[in-house]
């Protein structure tokens, strides 16, 4: 792990660094012939049920997760990882700067939902909040 | 679009960045109340459903998507956006630290898929990858 | 309403009835040449997300959601429909006889987990059920 | 396999039946307190993460599945099933009669897509088909 700590720390995690990784992953062993928008869309929705698996019988779950075991937890943050390296990719293989345009989004959606004082109301918009 | 380039270009945008800004807009909205797992993983799950809508009728689509429109690809850009947004939050929310968790799978990945001179057949290893 | 009446009541809607409607319903406007199995899967996919937005912020829900609208109710039975809709034209187009798929499955899972007395324990075998 | 034929060859088997037999299962193991509707909704999600994964590295495929073995085309019948009989335990614990909503979408989307001469070119209208 003594890689990744000098590589970085949770703070500076980037993108563009999880795209480098996925780019050079795929090019060791001769992946980017599979790499194509769809079949990796695809690929990003098999990890996505992977993810729900996880969440299915539980009902609701309280944030944090106090009552998971330490395995549940690695387990989880394995399959939430691979939803976002293979989003990564899909990003990077659609010619898509997903930071860029992740920040883009986070604005389009401070305009759409502008904070009030009569926030929290469950209502038509909060529901489709960044739909 | 100044305040995003002050911020980061497209090389530093970082996951906790982004948690950052979801934690920020969430809180100003008096949304977390509406932050619990399950939610937003069902959220999560809604915005893939538009991602695929994006593709489902296109049969298979070359890299780089020469022949789509700049108007689709802004699209594109925001559903996989939304799709990262709801990711970064729904880790958030569990207590997983998705960057650090993300760097380590790749890591798992290397270790598990290792890069070889017999690379790139379409054998049933190369079919699970990041799975 | 009068021919759905006609053609059969709730307990008699075949999935080979559903398979025979959509296939003429596509035959009739030529759209069999945009149901490939991929593009039939992302549709799905897309319909499964629709179906989720229905449910993504409400919490956990009560058996028979009393405390819905009816017009809520009526749209989620056009999202669950949407999804079956696409299930049976995907195995149709796949050739897959998806009423006698399900059957022998319903088989294969009474033998993978198997009556007993001390039932309903939320263990590892539970977790997977129809899995 | 001779209860199954027995019960219903390829052209009767019902949603209704489905809906009896997996209500039947459910309770014949004390299932049913697993079975609330988010609950099923992720489960739903996690089969149909298993199933986008028997397509994601194959690019697109013909319509029939020329090419495939015999036992990947079992696996599939096997996974279609696994979302049907979880979308048809969905509806049954909405309260929703999914063999009627079905019957009744079909008749929405014919008044909404209007059979015409002019048919099969892939317009906005078509990119929403059932949508």
């Amino acid at each position: 792990m003594t890689g990744v700590q000098q590589e970085g720390d949770d703070q500076s995690v980037s993108i563009h660094l999880l795209k480098q990784k996925m780019a050079d992953f795929a090019k060791e062993r001769n992946w980017d012939q599979f790499h194509s928008p769809r079949n990796l869309l695809l690929a990003m929705v098999g990890e996505v049920g992977e993810l729900s698996e996880i969440f299915q019988w539980k009902g609701e779950v309280p944030k944090g997760l106090p009552d998971w075991k330490e395995d549940e937890k690695v387990h989880l943050g394995e399959e939430l990882s691979d939803v976002l390296l293979y989003l990564v990719r899909l990003s990077d293989i659609c010619g898509i700067d997903l930071g860029k345009a992740a920040l883009r989004k986070v604005e389009l959606n401070a305009i759409k939902y502008r904070a009030s004082k009569n926030y929290g109301t469950n209502d038509d918009s909060t529901a489709e909040m960044c739909g």
